[in-house]
């Protein structure tokens, strides 16, 4: 195996999903609702494979999708963007953030991410030949600190990658801290990539696209999916909205990744992203409410939670329960309560940091949620 | 833009397509056809959706599409593999491909490939810090020049990558080609990344994958999709197939590039790989007609035709026509003829080899094909 990826292991997420149907346990750990996306989405690709859309999509993205989400994020930020130049459709937020890396990070760069980061950070950065310097975003607050960030900044600083709502903290980048980074990546011409998969799922702050302010949207690649927001995570379509001189180059790199995405899930998407306001508003409310039951059983089991304002995770300290460390905690759970959580030490460049903190999701029904808490109150 | 980007352009299916809508032209060019896949696979498709399977598969492929996808494999080469260990589901050949490359080649490794060659091999090789070096397929015969091949491998020469039947010209590599080059892979310890899209369309021999030559297997990945070979380009699920050892890295890269790949039309391909022999006897009997009728009219154009034993293109000599290149006979045809093609010297390292060639494809209905060669017969 090539160097660029010897250091990394299976994905957590992988590794944790087969242990899941291996041990039959209730599965709160990879981020994906067992429950279905809705049926007008549903419909509109059954429409779109009987009607025919089944050959290559244009590269960047059919032109109503590409439409399509420009409209959004007209509606959600107020940017407006050219749909033929600065936005790229990709098969899913994943692919975008590869394309993103190979196309405007060259070998030696610097990139910072905020740890706890999403694993294919770390290893598409490598893959760029980039050097991944990470910030913690410390408990219980999980706030920006914005003074390690300066220090770290230097000429070979090429980007910063942020993830607001924060996966897998839950944390949401307040105004303040978004504009001291801002003023940071200004002052030093420094780019930033912005995961936004769970922009709709902000639940105490608004959500804020770092790309819509000041003097930010030249120098922003913003990513998104349909997956989070639609319950369809296995659709994989994503996208990239970003000025025109950096998109050129996301689609250089998506042309040669895998040149098109999914043609008739495309043109779902389309009807998706165009969803009444009232399908956004009731996807936040229903997941306020999982969210509401989770926290509060977690707590009655024991753990100690974390604040989380978006996403559809929460972290909890699993110290209580006298595991050595996030990996051991989670085997145990596995395997004598069965149930699954995401231990948090792979998501840091030193794992030892993450040692106390696991991942739960709460994208599945009640009833799924009760069982697991069940299970964890009895045998924890 | 990234240095490894730097020497790229716009795809030139993206370029060609966007230009035969903007002019209202036939499309001959980009291989997609114009025509669409069987009922059984959308049905198959349909019912996925309905049925739910719309999160997240499992990263390497849903158990059944590995399973279909080594069935077929059994049954196409006579090698037995373990779905579980040596399929890697993919978002088409071409992230296949991607993954490949960055996973199982270093910076500085070297790879040959044979050009003509499509695009993306250079493309995903730069993004892998190789070196590309490339021997000439020459018409008439296009015969694969095995001594040139000997003496270019070197002790850093990595692998050769293998397209047959080969696009852009139809050539099929014989078994004595094949043979050649399989024991120069084991003398000098180079691996084989076979690209095999197009198995199911071939005319003059019977397609013969390299991983079934003795001792070839432990050596080869093996990348196939199902686009080609079901008419459904634009569903995006290819695979790459290799031992474990292999298997390991390209899944690993795959994890960081996309992840998974659209569950339902997973669930799909599992139809598709199951299809009755009678499905591809039909399929390469319906282009074999589409062939004889497109070579037959190309000549009646004018054309100097190549013979192509496989694929759905075949490659002409334009000089006829007096224009300068490939690239200004292309220009011209668009412009004042109303007729895609793809002009090949993109596809050399030294463009000049592919000066006089241009390729069409006869993935489209008849009337279609008669249509084009209608205009170029009047206006050329
Ligand atoms: C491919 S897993 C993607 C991210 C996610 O859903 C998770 O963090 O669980
Ligand atoms: C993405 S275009 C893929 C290959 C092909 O169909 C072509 O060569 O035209």
């Amino acid at each position: 195996v090539a160097k660029r990826l010897e250091k990394f292991k299976t994905t957590i997420f992988t590794q944790m999903s087969s242990l899941a149907i291996k041990h039959g346990a209730i599965n709160l750990g990879q981020g994906f609702p067992n429950f279905d996306g809705p049926d007008f989405v549903k419909e509109a690709a059954i429409q779109a494979i009987r009607d025919g859309k089944n050959q290559y999509a244009r590269g960047c993205g059919v032109p109503d999708l590409n439409l399509a989400v420009a409209e959004r994020f007209k509606k959600d930020t107020g940017l407006v963007v050219d749909p033929e130049r600065e936005v790229t459709v990709t098969s899913g937020c994943t692919e975008a953030i590869a394309a993103t890396m190979l196309s405007l990070v060259n070998p030696g760069d610097e990139v910072v991410v905020f740890a706890p980061f999403y694993d294919s950070y770390e290893a598409t950065l490598s893959m760029a030949g980039a050097v991944t310097k990470s910030i913690t975003l410390r408990p219980p607050t999980f706030s920006a600190p914005i003074d390690e960030l300066r220090s770290l900044i230097s000429k070979s600083t090429r980007a910063i990658l942020l993830n607001t709502p924060h996966n897998p903290t839950g944390k949401m980048f307040t105004r303040d801290e978004l504009d001291a980074i801002a003023s940071l990546c200004i002052e030093h011409d420094v780019l930033v990539f912005s995961d936004e998969v769970y922009d709709k799922l902000a639940f105490e702050l608004d959500h804020i696209s770092i790309a819509s302010l000041p003097g930010m949207y030249e120098r922003t690649v913003t990513l998104n999916s349909l997956g989070k927001t639609f319950s369809l995570t296995g659709w994989k379509i994503g996208w990239a909205i970003a000025p025109p001189h950096l998109t050129w180059g996301v689609r250089q790199a998506h042309s040669f990744l895998t040149f098109a995405t999914a043609t008739p899930l495309q043109h779902a998407a389309v009807a998706a992203l165009r969803a009444p306001d009232s399908y956004f508003e009731e996807l936040r409310r229903d997941y306020l409410a999982k969210k509401s039951i989770l926290v509060e059983w977690l707590k009655s089991v024991g753990f100690k939670v974390f604040p989380s304002s978006g996403t559809y995770f929460v972290v909890v300290d699993h110290t209580p329960f006298g595991q050595e460390n996030d990996v051991a905690f989670c085997e145990y759970l596995i395997k004598e309560v069965g149930v699954v959580a995401i231990p948090t030490s792979v998501f840091y460049l030193n794992p030892e940091e993450g040692k106390n903190l696991v991942r739960f999701t709460f994208c599945k029904d009640e009833q799924t949620l009760r069982s697991a808490v069940e299970r964890m109150k009895e045998k924890l």
